[in-house]
This record gives structure tokens, sequence and C-alpha cells, in this order.
């Protein structure tokens, strides 16, 4: 029996996680430790660590450590007690490994936690770069990891040149195995959807509104979202998701309310399992704003993204992405075109919809061979 | 007027920027900041903070962190503090810039704390190699700092290499500064090393022996200070000097006291300020341990050197170095021929003594410059 | 020159702080030091630190601590990051004297760091019971304290028993200054509210509601907010103003944001200057709910009050208060007479509108007397 | 099956709760809960967490969070560590009721760990009186306390006219459960007692030195330990025990360090068993320094006791304490008259020795009856 430690930073985390978690737990000689951290634990974020749950998981820890605020100050802050509370769960739990995923600050508390404690740290979706300080938090976790499992090719290269490590294996992103399974689902209703403001029917044609601060423009985020809002006034049906926390979070929401409190034109949404986003973004005319899910996901979706601003920028992006700047009328166009475009052909620069097993296998193999990191034996897809 | 604060997070770092900040508090449109923490303000560790304010620069700041016990448990906890209290002390300074050296945790510490505020992170020591944990951490801070200090051609072609910055400056280790001006200055007499245990006459041959723990050798730490001790009998006189902070520390200071107690051999020497101690190496007949001043400010002074274990594995080397495992026959050898070898040439490998002038004069540019990472217009030699 | 530290932890504490720190500022020997903290930097609880500087106030330090979720683990964790902060501040502005003020959580941790530190405590507020966990707290921080401002005759006996001091001052409650400048200021206008929700005309008459959650209390604070909604719903036109940080103010901002959703009776606003939120109150009908300006400030002003459940229990009240439980009958029952009732005569029992500057005056004095506890030579009224 | 945690801050605190955890063990409906924080978990400080595992209990959690340095400003940074760290662990291990023990500042943190998260707070040796700081400490302590264990008459009183609790329990201490038992143990051997410096024959008359620092005498501490050293010269052998954690600390271990390179008279000891550290006094001639053993254990003892300095100031004591200020002359003439009157008759102001049996019983009735504060039906003494 070997411990296996993930740790759930974010809703979004969530999507990439899941099919890993799922793979883990059906292993019989594998002990699933799911920490829920930060954001993930706050219902104003859609409170991931309840899904959890009510997928059938546990929690071996809850860390709390999201200051209000979201600016910077309380981004240093927090990332300070996560590190702590982070540190105090591993030592207590054990594992022989600890899972984290992506680039955000608390991911990097995390890594922390674990690797100064000399517990091997697995790293998915090293390698990615988007042009923003995400790049040097995403570096900085990837040099503390031991076990690398970026997404796309380009992506392993580069963490190869970061580290020159043997244990590199590119399975593609297991947030597409979620989409994979979204696409045989039941479609999302309009009562399913829930949430407040306009009326909404999800059986008539409506766009996906979803656009996440983006740390070092946190004070033009309030102006973003006005862009965004009014370069989409041409779609009928307008589904808007509350942002992620982080610096800026307050200026996004705050444009949303104004705006609502002006035309009343949206349908906002504050939870929604990551699945059935998956399925809801599978129904839609075109998915605005700068979700990870534009690039990724939605590759294999094949649905028309509008990817607006910095945030993914410096992406690898399949046919599905139409990039423009935070601009009324570059959104307009791009919405246009998009809309006439119609769905894309599959991708799976992303994934083909198997990640979540193949990285479970190896987690399992690892943490069979041995704790002490840089020991490791087995190897992955050779770079 | 621009604001650069400085990080001293422990008593080694001060040698590598003494130099750094006596160049930038004698320009007069610099406002230096100097922020003490960690066991750069505890007694135990020589207490560097009051070591600096008697050389006559002010502290604006004292970030105390450093948790009793010193272990990997308090390593992560005293991380988390410390990210926390330099992100207090570092928005109220609001420097155009944060320089940090190295790869101690209390580092990544404070490379989080500036570069989540968005302001420039100035890093000295990148690159390098030793081969064990130290390495990822000095990445992972590579990684988010802005601006790149590397002490050798090696090193700088390594954190190219990690982050493709144009901003890489190669002036080699200010820490050498300081073993150049030792060379002319009054040798260190006994009653100015103080200390305790057997009676020392610096005026007879003497070694010194300086072992620090290895993070992730922590419990073997007691065993190899004995190691150490029982290999170097052959030496007349031996100073020894207490281990800075880490996990492993106990164990280091236990031996020397048990060892003292059985034979009273060893003159113990808790304080010495850094600039007589690079003085009290260029008289000795030979420096034991693994100490990095063994490996930088002895390759310039050419002192014979005896360096044990992993500490030093990976870094680059002048002739004057000889390595050996911890094992006491291959150590007294070591000791034997380096003794009879008599002092080496000088080297130039870690620079040449003018580094601090060079460093503190591309940082003034840069705080002039801009204070938005990414900006910055100044190019160093080129790697 | 002596420096008088005031921490504000919360926006109803300026209330009470305001007058204080207006007198301490106009003495030409009297350095202020305002540490804004916890809710009181956030916007989502009216953000009182721009209030602050808006009537020409600087802030000494800003200590962010305030965790997402209002549970009760965070109350927790809160408290410890407010004690690791202000211990910050505080050794950094080095005030004779640090000014607390009721009985929150946060305001023990505020004594907890001045105390250990040997400064001066003074405690505004101590010795009133309320029958909650508040009641705990609040002579915790009367145990810590070194100076006393009880507001009433009967609290001041209390804090006499609690520690025997020589130092207890009993000069009213210094948010009745305010109270008592409200009732020459200009009426607030619809247009000044602000807000959301249905219309509001101000020159009719309008009820006010304002309804914190009670800690011990956390689980119920969604049904008890949904009893007072249902129970005012005679009154024409209701001001429903937003919950004070606590555990299950989240609960009650969803009663809320429900009952808009399904009745749209509301007029619901965030943010409002404390003074106008006075003069608000000396306009209004009745004031419904539990918040302590029903208690203090609208004794001197004479408004009817509905003090629903346990909040307020144990305080004393004047005539114009009368108390229910959490009951949609009752609660009916009490506003209609209230209503009837019209205003009550002028009390006095929570002070005469001169409390801050007499509070000021002491603070002064005994600042210059002496910075080490237990040395006050000065004496105030004899308990 | 009730759970019942007993936080352990550090090795004074254990003679006061291991025959409480004693007995809550022989109970089968109890699950005791044994946390140990702070200093209870360092070497430098006897380590007493391996000390109660190696008494056969197990640790439910351990809280790291001791600075090194000891002053005011970590005294601070600590106690926020620790509440942060002690409400993890508390809401994690759900015991009905968390017993915490005398004055410090660890104390206080952990009262507010447990009251905050509404479980019931027992608490021992409330209601003393020493003058120092501590009393507020404590009383601040008793303010938020649910259940109360103080030692005497006069202490209980003291606690009712803090809280006027139904809930007040006079047993005694339970400290002295452990003295009756010493009486009948083996003598202490030098063998047995270790450390270092002058050699030491336990079968020859000596005395006991145990000075610890006076917080709000941090700065003194040096003085006042070359003072009791060079007052009780006339002793023929001196065991010298190291003092506990707190400000002031170093300045303690500095002089017995100085006046023994100086001296070498003294034996030095580290680490002993609490219930030898007893068995020790009861053989030795007299107890100097500011111990509070000095006070509890040695009443019932009947050592002959000098007392120095303010530390214990206002605590009720037996016939067989003399106190004296410290001063060389005065300390002299104490031992003199202390030498030569040899031991005292047994006294019970402090308890009788069954102690921890009684108090186990009340925590186990109180965890049964309900976890909710306030409803405790069970009355012990009344006062």
């Amino acid at each position: 029996m070997v411990r296996i430690a993930v740790v759930v930073t974010a809703r979004p985390s969530w999507a990439k996680l899941f099919t890993i978690c799922e793979a883990l737990q059906a292993m019989p000689d594998v002990d699933l430790q799911i920490i829920a951290c930060a954001s993930a634990l706050l219902e104003r974020y859609g409170n991931v660590s309840k899904v959890i749950q009510a997928q059938g998981f546990t929690l071996a820890a809850e860390c709390w450590s999201t200051y209000e605020g979201a600016n910077l100050v309380t981004s240093v802050k927090e990332t300070g007690a996560l590190v702590s509370e982070l540190g105090t769960a591993v030592i207590r739990l054990g594992p022989a490994c600890v899972v984290v995923c992506a680039d955000r600050h608390e991911v990097l508390a995390a890594a922390i936690a674990g690797s100064y404690q000399h517990i091997r740290v697995a790293h998915l979706q090293g390698g990615e770069r988007t042009g923003s300080i995400d790049d040097r938090v995403r570096d900085s976790i990837t040099s503390l990891a031991d076990l690398h499992f970026p997404c796309t090719e380009q992506a392993a290269f580069r963490v190869y040149g970061l580290t020159g490590s043997q244990h590199i294996y590119r399975f593609g992103c297991s947030a597409v195995d979620m989409a994979k399974r979204a696409i045989s689902e039941p479609p999302v209703t309009s009562e399913e959807l829930g949430g407040a403001g306009a009326p909404i029917d999800l059986e008539r044609p409506y766009s996906v509104i979803l656009q996440h601060p983006v740390t070092n423009e946190a004070e033009q985020a309030y102006a973003q979202m006005w862009s965004t809002l009014m370069g989409s006034e041409m779609c009928g049906q307008r589904v808007v998701l509350w942002p992620g926390q982080d610096a800026g979070a307050d200026g996004i929401s705050k444009a949303i309310r104004e705006y609502q409190a002006e035309h009343g034109a949206l349908h906002t949404v504050r939870n929604l399992p990551p699945s059935r986003f998956l399925k809801l973004l599978s129904q839609c005319e075109v998915l605005i704003g700068n979700s990870s899910a534009g690039i990724r996901e939605s590759a294999y979706l094949g649905v028309p993204v509008v990817d607006i601003g910095t945030r993914q920028w410096g992406r690898e992006r399949a046919k599905n992405v139409q990039w423009v700047p935070h601009d009324v009328t570059r959104i307009q166009q791009a919405i246009q075109q998009q809309s006439t475009a119609g769905f894309y052909p599959r991708s799976t620069l992303y994934g083909d919809g198997t990640s979540g097993q193949q990285i479970a296998r190896v987690l399992r193999d690892v943490a069979h061979g041995s704790t002490r990191p840089g020991e490791v034996e087995i190897h992955g897809h050779p770079v």
C-alpha cells in the first residue's frame, strides 16, 4: 500500500486531477489522499471540495489559506500561510508522492511543502508558456519537482531543458479526459444551470463568457471585462461565469455587476461542476474570454473560441482558437467569424482522453519504487 | 532617488552582499534598504545584523522567522512565515528591486515575496550546481528572478538555459571582493579570535574546520562531523567554527561538543566577522569541511582545501581543492597532501575582486530605468 | 512627542475610535499612529481604511489578515495571522500605548500584540455583557489591558472586579459623540445612499435592518435573517445593510440575496460612512436587527429599536429598545409597537457626546508619564 | 467514547498534566489526545514529547511554533503561529474538551484555538498571583475557559470573581501527585543524572539551582543569574538546570556558561524527567532559584527553598519557602538559614497527591455530558 497525496488548490485544477484521482482510487494498492486548500474550499469559487466529496472521494486534509482582498499583498500572505499549512498536513499524511497541478502561487506553495520535506513532487502541466508572470511560477515549480507530466511535446522539451530530468512523461492533459466523456453525457438544461440575471434557454443558441484576471494586469481587470461584455453584445444569450480567485477578481466581478445593473442581459452562474461546464461548452456557439478550457478541452471538443488578452498568450493552440486583444471592435469581429465558422474538427494536441489512467499508473509505480528523490528507476516516454 | 532592497538571510550571504551594499550606499541616487531576516538576526549564528550595523549600515526591516528545531517540518514553517513577513516588509519599503543571494529556502521565500508583488528580483549565484536539493531551490529562485548575476561562465550558461533572459550579468562572485581585501589586512590574532576550548596560538600553524549540515543528509550530520574530527587529528591546532542553521545543525553541534568533551583538543569559535574569517583562512595551513568559502574565496586566496562530502559536489573548483567522501582515512590522506602542497596560485574562476562595484552599477541603472519587470533596456556581458 | 497607536479592526470600531483619533490628532505633542487591519481594509465590509484617509488621517500600517470562508477555523487562523502581523507593526512603530476597542477576536489579537511586547494597552468598552462568547473575549482583553475605558457605570464596576485596576476611566462611549453630531448634519438623501435593489425614497418613512451573525449561532444565521426579513414585511421601505464579517456572515448574505430574488422589496446598501449611518438612523421609523448602534447611539438619538436575538442580550439598554427572539410573529408585534411609539427622549446611559475628548486627554497624559506598565500616576474617575 | 485533548506546551506543564493523562488513559470510555507543542518538542528544553511517548502515551498532534531568538517580538510571533497551528490540530481531532495548564503565552494560544472553535476549554492553575505579567495572561486564559481547576482556595475565589462560573473545581495541584510518588521512588544516582561540568556525587549533600527568566525583566536575566551563582558559592555541590524557554533565557544560559568557564564549580544538567527532578529535590539540601516546584511540589515534600526575585512573588506559599531579592548577600543569608533548618513538615496547601484522579473524573463526566459550552450539569466543590 502506498500513499499518494493530490493537492487541489482551485476549481480549475480539479478538472485536471479528477480522472487521475479516479484511477488512483480504483487501484487496490494505493491510498489516495486528497488535500483541498485555498479557493477549493470556498463557496465563492464554487467550493470544489464539496464536489469532490459528492463524487465519492474523501478529503484527507483541508488547508484554509485564502485571504480576503485578493491583491498583491494578500497573494504573498496566503502563499506563506499555505506553505505552513500544507507543511503540517503533508508531514502528518506522510505520502510517498505529492501531486500538484499547473502554475498558480498556491501550487508553488504545495511544491515547497513537499520538496522541502523530501517528499517526491509530481507536477502536471509544466513547460507551457503563456507570456505572463505565471510562466515564472510554473518554471519555479518545475525546478522543485521530481516527476513531470507536461501535456504537449513542446512543453515536454521545455521541461527537459529546465531540469535535464529522466522523469518526464508526456501523456497529454488529463482535463481532456473529461472533455471526451462530456461528449456522451446528457445536455445541460436551463434548470440544472441555475444562476441569476436574465432568463436563459439552453436549447436556443448561447455563448459562454469566462474571463479571469491576469495577475500583473490586475488594475485593468475591470476595464478588460467591460470590453468583453460590450464586444459580445451581438450574442443572443450570454452565460457569464464568475471569475476565479486572483488579484483583480474584484474588478471583474464589479464590471459584471455594473454591466448587469445597466443592461440586465447576462445570465450569471457561480457554481457548475467541471464536467457540466465542459458539456455546457460543447453545446455553445462560441466561448469568449481567457479560460484555459478554451485552449485545452475545447481543442478536443472543437468549440469555436475567442481568446482575449494575454492570459493564454504563449500557449500552443489548435485551429479552433482565434486570439484578440482587449478591444471591443476586434472582439466583435472575432465573435462574428467564430459564430459563422461553427464547430472545428477534433484535435489531440492536448491529449486523447486517456491521460488520467496513464499518469496514475506512473505515480503508483514511482510510489512503490522508492520514496527518496532521485532514485526512481522507472522511465516513461523518452523525451 | 531609487530604492534598492537587499535581503540578508544568513551570515554567509552577507559575505557576498557586503561589497555590493557598500557600493550602493556610496551612490548618492540610491536609497539602500537592507532587510535582515532569519538566522541573520540570531546570536547563535553570529548575528550578522549587528555586524551590518557596526559597519555603518542601517536596517530598513527585521523579519523574524527562524523556528527552533531545525528539522524538515520547521524548514517548511519558517519558509511560510518568512514569505509572509517579507511580503509585509517589501510592500512597506516599496523598492524598485529586491536583491537575493544563493540557494537557501529563505532565499526562495524572499524571491516569492518580491516577484509576487511585481517587484524586480535580482539573484546572485544562480546557475551553480552542487548535486544536492539546493540545486532545485536555486533554479526555482532563478525561475522567479528578473536579473541574474551568476558567478562563473558555466553558471551563466545554465541561467540562460533556464530563463532565456537577456538580463544575465557575469561579474564573478562578490565574496571574492572580500578575499582580495583580506590579503592586505592585519592578521587575525588569538585574542581577536576569542572562542572556547583548547588554547590557540595563531602564530603557529593551524587548520580551520567548518562543516555545515547537508539538508537531505540531516540524519548523518552527527556521524559525518565525527569523521571529520577524527580524520583531522593529525592537525596540530584546530579552529572549529559552529555550523550554520539548517536541518542537521544540532547533530553537528552535538558531535563537536561530545568530541570536545572526550578529547578537548578543539578551539571552537562562534562569531567571526566574515572579513576576519577570510583573513583567518588566508593564514591557515588547510581548510577542512564543506564551506563554500573553500570553493570560492579560497580559489582567489590559494588556500589548500579538503572539501568533504556532497555539499559542494557539483561546484566548479580551482586547483586548490581536493575532494574526499566522509571517510576518516581518505580525509587523513587529503589533509596530509594539502598540508604538504602549501598555497596555490591565485585563480579568478570566481571573480577578480571587483564584482560588488559592477553589480551595484547595474542594479542602480535597472532601478532607474523602470520598475516593471521585463522592460529593462540595459544589457550586460552577453552570454 | 509621544506615539499613540490606535488599532481599527472593523468598520464599527471606527465609529467608536473616530472622535478619539480626531482629538489626538489635534494635540501637538501626540503622534497618532492608526493601524488598519482585518475587515477594516476590505471593500466587502465598507473599507473603512479609505474612509479614515478621506477624513484626513494617514495610516501608519496596514495588517491584512482576513481569511475567506468566515467560519470557526478561519476565525482562529486569522487571529493567529493578526497576532503575528500586528506584532511586527507594533514593534516597528514603537508606540507608548496601543488603543483597542470592544470584543472581537481581532481585538484580542491586538491586545496580545501590544501587551506581550510590554506596550501599554488601552481598552474601550470593557466590562459589558451580551451573554454570548463575546463576553469571554471581552473579559480576556480586559485582563490583558493596562488602561480601561468602560462606557457605563455597571461596566466600570465589572472591569474593577476583573482587574482591581486603578486605571479605569468612565467617560461614556465615544460612539455617542458621533450620534450627537449627526443630529445637526444634513439628512441622508436617496442619491447619497446609493445601493441596489428596490428603489428608495428617504423622504418617505423607512426602516433600517442591520443584522450581524452571532458567533456561536453561525449555522442558524441564515434562518435568523429570514425571520427578520419576513417579520418586517409590514415596513413600507426597508434599507438593509450587509452584515459585518464573522462566522455566519455568508448565511445572512445568502438569506438577503434569496429573499430579494423572491420579493425584490429590499433596498440593500454596502458602504455608508459611520456618521451617515447614524444620520440615516436618526431619520428612520425603526431600527431592526442586532446592531450595537441600536443599543448605544440610538439611546442618545432616541430611535425606536427592535433588538432581535442574543447578540446584544446582556447589554444595558435605555427605554428605546424592545427585545424579541428570532420569531416572525414577535418581530412583527414589536415593529408595530415601536412604529407607533415614535422617537424616545434622549438618554445618556452610554455617554453625553464628549467621550472622545476626555479619553484622548487621558491617553496623552499616560503616554507622557511612562511607557512601563503599572507605573501610571494619573487617576481618573474613581470607581 | 469521548475525546479529550490535552495540550502540553512545555516541560513544566507535563509535571502537572501527567497524572491527569494517566487517569484519562486508564478510562475505557475516553480517547486521550495529547497535543505536544512549542518547547515541548525541543531538545534544548528537554524534549518532553519524547518523555511522554516513553511513558506509553501517543501524540495525537505535534505543533511546531517556537521561534529562535526568544525575545519580545518572537514571543508574539510564536503565539500567532501557535494559535494557527493548534486551530488546525484541534479542528482535526474534534475533542469534546481541551485541557490547558497555567499561564504562559502558548497557553493563551491554546485557549484561543479551543474556545474560538466552541470547544470547551478546561484550565488548570487559574486564579493564582505572581505579580508579573503572567497574572494578566493567566486571567486572560481564565476568561476564555469553561471549566476551572484552580489549586488553592484563594485561587478558586479569584477565579469565581473573574468568571462567576459554576464550574470551578478545587482538587489541588496535580503536580503534587508526582511529588507524593517521588517519595517512595529510588534515589537519583550520579550516573542517572548525567550532565556536564564539575563532577557530582549525589550521595553527598548538594543544592539544586533552577532559575527561569522573568518575562518583563528579560534584560536583567543575565545579571540576576550571576547574583544567584555568586550568592550560592557556599553550597558544596551545585546542580544547575538550564532555564526554560522565554525572553531572557539566553541571558541566563550565558551567565551559567561564563560563570562555569571562570569557576568550573557547577554541575549542569539539561534533561531530567519531571519525576526524577522531584526525587532530586527530595534529596537535596536546598532548592535555589525561582522554579514553581519550589512553591508547589516542595510544599508537600518539605524541601527548604530559597525563592529569588519576582517570578513567584504573589504565590501562596507554605513555611518551607524563604523569599529574597536578587541580592548576593541576601541570597547567602537565606541559603545559610535554610541549610540549617533542614526539611519542613509536609503541607497540603497545593494538594494531597490525588488531584489527577479527581480532575480526570470531572473531565470525563463533562465530556460525556455535552459538547456545548455552558450546559455542564456537574458541580464540583462549591466555591
